[in-house]
């Protein structure tokens, strides 16, 4: 389905995702809480097992990477140093008629997609009208209404960008008025001036109205790593180049918040920071690229659906950037960002502390403070990414068709389902062998109602990768039938070999040896 | 070292688990935050290995519990359904002098703990005079001095307790002049009145002043699963009795923060509610208090250590409480609370959602509101738990003592270090050939340094069950030495037999069958 980029397939996935038990709206018995998502009783499973595949890979296959996780409230300086204080903000405006308050970006963004969608229309009456010899390229460069459309969908874009970089508010807000755009709920053009609004969420820490600290809720989990450095460092006896990983919650205050999971309010990251000699840090770049796509292939969710998009303009902190883009059902978008960071947050947080966070090198006999690079990917998106991808449907060989979660076995919340093909002559109590025979290293079901091809079925929707049927003959043969969810191939496995064929196939030890 | 109740014992934690990596002071360049803390690389895995046992013991050997992820952003109404927004409160006092602020509760209690400790001085002084013949319950029971000091720290106690049941916040006040309780920073008896201070932490969602909604950190996770409750048991087909588990951070703004992590303001639970038919939650109750001593007493950290103590007060919402206390280094406290908390919770959410929040009872043929039981453990708590009975001093055989942190081998961060006799002839690459063939199940460390005594020593300190080493002799019988952290003896094993070995003695599937 991720094929597909079309708005009625990325339905097909949220309802698909509310239905199976994998993501629900957040308070819903309250009617929701806006851009913010709980995980059902599967969704919990395979969020876990996406956060564990990570946590394993870094962590365990290399000897250079340890963990930590260090806590959601930090010290209200280190957003001071890192820069989240002064610049983490979205530019916003306020239509004065309707009291609206909109991303004044999004909106110029919004009138580029609008007219985007207007060349696309042109563009497909015209293949319609001119049939097979239509060549959509040639139409888009020279027929003068679509030219007009694909000027306006691309110049504000180009000129926003310029005007975000200089900080020229005034030239948003003047830019908005050219394009005589509207409020999108009102159609007033009546707008307040654009101002930059921060993106933490702040509390107060302490009771006393004298002694409160104002703190902020972390936007990013990089700044736990850097602030603990030295202790992980000196405590683990680390020897640069070494590196930190940790996943955890992250909160923004977005504005404007869409794309179901893909830009929550809360949120989690996995994030590792890699400290490296200065100089050596974009041969590590490069290495890390490698090691993170290496990672996403090993999944098998096709190569074709990722791509490398290389920074053009970077941040202020970083010498090399890249994301890894993921084919979304609403297209290519940022699932992770690699960064080569330069020396630029410990530096911030030495200034800020009065700390020394540097390493001392003993072969080059002198204290460093180092480069890092960073490996940053959001939970959910790969969430995401996965479920998206593994929803498909598909034309069956004897007519019909059928919907199947295709997850990763690795990743899949439940691996296998139990099913007695009746519930009575002993099949019951068999099945219930098995699974305190296999429980103990794996998520099983048991599921005994309806036909045995309604529950392949459900077990299909649900994406379980395996489905064990235990028929009259088990008695006998002692073997049941296996069956694959992905070729719904069928397969006699003898009882006492049921436990290694499953775990040989959805194993985090087996599955890591593909990375 | 659990065993000594004792202020030194107690910083021989603090400091250990600082010097190997366990727990750092959040945010520590900057001075920390208080009753904040971050835990290091080997905290975080021996963290998420406590986390895994429970959770695998929930909702991986039971087949009617599963598990949920719900955010820490919750709609503002579920608060007020709970009563934590007009319940949960501490009771507050300022110094009109100091202008300091003190739990009115706290001040009351460490008066009678300071006069407890005044007679157990004088007990003490006594059993010193009179030697053997000492009976020191009788002279606590006759001897007026103490007498009168084991009335102030017991008497004050109760009192206070009646008074805060009453809401009697002019009471409190009253006590604490009547007992003439003073700043204890400065000596002043200048009190204002006593108030409750909710311990929420409360933050804002959305950019505009008209539209943003005050929202709170979560206190507790519980509410999470209970707003869920309904779309759980419909998409995965729950039937009555089920389970729904959940691990996560919670907040309070505690006033009095102390002991590490053992109270902290951000902390994470790990909560169960199980829904049954109304009428039998009293034999669930029994049922759950018996499974979960059972899964404390599978990690073999000695059953003395545990204890029931059941509520004599009940809260608002509950018809049978215990905890489960543990004896830290401070002495037996809460670690585990299990109760029946009737149908209050969800009765409260349909009151202030206007949706049912029901099962329909086939076998009964009617809808009901069920009934719930909730199993409650703080992991922090459970890691103070685990970190303070692991930390023991042994005297040796051959003389001499050692430090040794006696983890249970299932939680234990690293599981087998990896130890190459000499940085030569060949012996680092045996390691290394060990270490690709272990680690894609287990966690393993690699060390060259320094003799092999000091590295024995080391992982002894830092909670690493098994140290292999590889010596010259390896290269001819292919095995290597195993030593055992516990007993300190020495295994000669087949590098063939190497990983199951281990894998017997750390995996979570084997400990798993000892509950």
């Amino acid at each position: 389905m991720a094929k597909n980029n079309d708005q009625d397939q990325f339905k097909k996935v949220l309802s698909h995702a509310k239905e199976y038990g994998y993501v629900f709206q957040s308070s819903e018995i309250y009617d929701g809480l806006s851009a913010v998502y709980d995980y059902g009783q599967n969704g919990v499973e395979l969020k876990k097992n996406i956060r564990e595949y990570w946590w394993q890979a870094m962590t365990q296959l290399n000897q250079d990477i340890v963990g930590i996780d260090a806590a959601i409230f930090m010290h209200p300086t280190t957003w001071k140093a890192s820069g989240h204080v002064d610049a983490f903000n979205d530019p916003l405006i306020d239509n004065k008629d309707s009291k609206k308050r909109y991303r004044a970006d999004v909106l110029i963004e919004d009138y580029c997609e609008k007219n985007l969608q207007k060349a696309n229309k042109e563009i497909a009456k015209a293949a319609k009208r001119f049939g097979e010899d239509f060549d959509a390229d040639m139409y888009r460069q020279t027929n003068p209404r679509v030219m007009g459309y694909m000027k306006k969908a691309t110049e504000p874009t180009a000129r926003l960008a310029t005007l975000l970089e200089a900080e020229d508010l005034a030239g948003v807000k003047a830019l908005i008025e050219e394009l005589e755009i509207a409020d999108p709920d009102t159609g007033s053009k009546n707008w307040t001036d654009v101002r930059q609004f921060n993106l933490m969420f702040g509390t107060k820490i302490g009771a006393s109205a004298d002694t409160a600290t104002d703190l902020y809720l972390r936007p990013e989990t990089a700044q736990g790593i850097f602030v603990n450095f030295l202790n992980v460092q000196k405590t683990g006896r680390m020897k640069i180049p070494f590196g930190i990983a940790q996943t955890g919650k992250a909160f923004r205050n977005e504005i404007v918040a869409r794309q179901f999971i893909f830009r929550q309010r809360e949120f989690e990251q996995m994030e590792m920071q890699y400290f490296v000699k200065p100089g050596t840090e974009l041969e590590w770049f490069e290495i890390w690229k490698e090691r993170r796509m290496a990672w996403h292939n090993s999944l098998g969710m096709g190569q074709e659906n990722y791509r490398f998009h290389d920074h053009e303009k970077l941040a202020h902190y970083a010498n090399a950037a890249t994301d890894i883009e993921f084919d979304f059902p609403f297209g290519f978008k940022e699932l992770e960002g690699i960064h080569s960071r330069t020396d630029f947050d410990l530096k911030a947080h030495e200034e800020h502390s009065g700390k020394k966070l540097q390493f001392f090198d003993h072969e080059e006999n002198k204290s460093y403070v180092p480069y890092v690079l960073e490996t940053s990917i959001g939970l959910d998106r790969m969430f995401l990414a996965v479920f998206s991808n593994s929803l498909q449907e598909e034309k069956l060989d004897g007519g019909g068709e059928r919907t199947v979660l295709k997850l990763p076995a690795v990743l899949a919340p439940v691996k296998a389902a139990i099913l007695p093909l009746l519930k009575k002559d002993g099949l019951p109590e068999i099945a219930n062998e098995i699974i305190d025979e296999l429980k103990w290293s794996m998520k099983v079901a048991y599921e005994e109602k309806d036909s045995i091809g309604k529950r392949y079925a459900r077990h299909d929707l649900n994406g379980t990768p395996y489905c064990v049927t235990i028929d009259h003959d088990t008695k006998e043969d002692h073997a049941v039938t296996v069956r694959d969810r992905d070729t719904m191939t069928q397969e006699r496995i003898a009882i006492k070999d049921l436990k290694s064929y499953i775990e040989k196939r959805v194993s985090m030890s087996e599955w890591l040896k593909k990375i």
